[in-house]
């Protein structure tokens, strides 16, 4: 899952097997459709990944994703029916359909609490993105750790491993997508950013355990390649096919 | 429901019964807000209003809403909880917690599709908030009439009076406070806005219908009202008491 080309502007659309598979619009480097390949890899349900290029984007795009967004879920099950977008509603969708192996809580009250952790997670991302872009600015690294407070205090009080208890659940793979990326900050900024040891002991703990867990392995890239591939953005021409093209190349080393 | 006095900066926290019952942290104009008083009053549960000035908090606001937002709903039966908040969330929340009159469909695809359609919604309330706060620009009428071809595409081709069926469900009671502040549109543009009657014809029926919905009527203000508090808020006075000030007024008179 961690290779394929992504469609560009004039490119065929993709012939898939008949087979009923759910097809995922996505794109390599992007955290909201990571979001759905974790949700659709935690809960074993098989699926195509077909790729965009945003910048360029196919043609045919938009007769799956109105928008012409990513992520977007064609349920070729569903005759005429028009892609789901929105990385949230794809995953929620996604638990309620599939009821194995479940990602929210059941309790209404616990379920909407994690959404709200989920929405909160904004004032993480939001600054860590500012950073990603352009660099720090004064005070952007402070916001980063004192949005990320109120997880270390949530996972002590839960006192358990993940916050979906024992494993992850729906709570833990939506916020991981910019946990992952979070290791490129130091690659960003010259090792400039650790996370306080004491300050941040749970959520370092359950970071080297959401490494391990199988979902997040699937799709897992290393705080290099994302640091690579952000340097791309940066710079204006974003290398969406960065992973297909150095496996190329290291094929013919 | 339509009165209140809204709590600011300074004001003691307001001692209401130990009856178990919701409160509802609420601003009167809030469109936010709005959503959730109309779930409640739809689905029958009773509830206590605080409304909220929002331009000068009360101290103890936080205590309920950790980022001093509303709408916050309290549950005063999870002692320690802290109050839920965004409409959405809430609105998901007391639709499981009190699974009779089912507001959202309970086919996932269904249920996910009628999702969409509310976050798509903001194509709307966008354009629609640019005219109520700095008037028109060009370009932004015809920007809310696109946005609003979706539901008026969607009203056919699901052949029933409302987005819900027989009756409103989820999406129409989340898209509803926009629809009904959409009448202060012929009160700031000086009758120069009217919807289409042909292009948005289901939609304009599915608007005489919900006016005349029992939660909908419960927490009903006309265009004019709207309009008047909208013209606080652009003059940077928001006048959050303007219905209690009103009716007593009238009582003096």
């Amino acid at each position: 899952m961690n290779g394929g080309k992504h469609f560009a502007k004039g490119s065929q659309k993709p012939e898939l097997p008949d087979d009923g598979m759910l097809r995922l619009y996505s794109m390599r480097f992007c955290p909201y459709a990571h979001r759905v390949h974790l949700v659709l890899d935690a809960k074993n349900i098989p699926y195509h990944t077909i790729f965009i290029n945003l910048t360029d984007k196919p043609e045919w795009l938009t007769e799956f994703s109105a928008l012409g967004k990513v992520p977007a879920l064609q349920l070729t099950t569903d005759e005429g029916a028009p892609a789901l977008i929105e990385s949230l509603i794809i995953a929620e969708y996604l638990d309620e359909k599939y009821p194995e192996k479940p990602l929210y809580p059941k309790d209404p009250l616990k379920k909407a609490q994690d959404k709200i952790l989920i929405e909160r997670f904004g004032a993480v991302v939001s600054p860590m993105y500012k950073v990603f872009l352009s660099g720090n600015e004064p005070g952007t690294l402070l916001e980063i750790s004192k949005g990320l407070d109120i997880y270390e205090q949530e996972l002590r009080s839960r006192g358990t491993p993940f916050f979906g208890g024992d494993k992850p659940g729906m709570l833990d793979y939506m916020i991981w997508p910019w946990c992952e990326r979070s290791e490129m900050l130091k690659y960003l900024l010259d090792d400039k950013y650790k996370m306080d040891e004491e300050r941040f002991a749970q959520l370092l703990k359950w970071k080297d355990l959401m490494i391990n867990d199988a979902a997040v392995k699937s799709f897992y890239l290393n705080g290099e390649t994302h640091a690579k591939y952000m340097r791309s953005r940066r710079e204006g021409h974003a290398d969406y096919d960065m992973l297909v093209n150095t496996s190329k190349r290291q094929r013919t080393c």
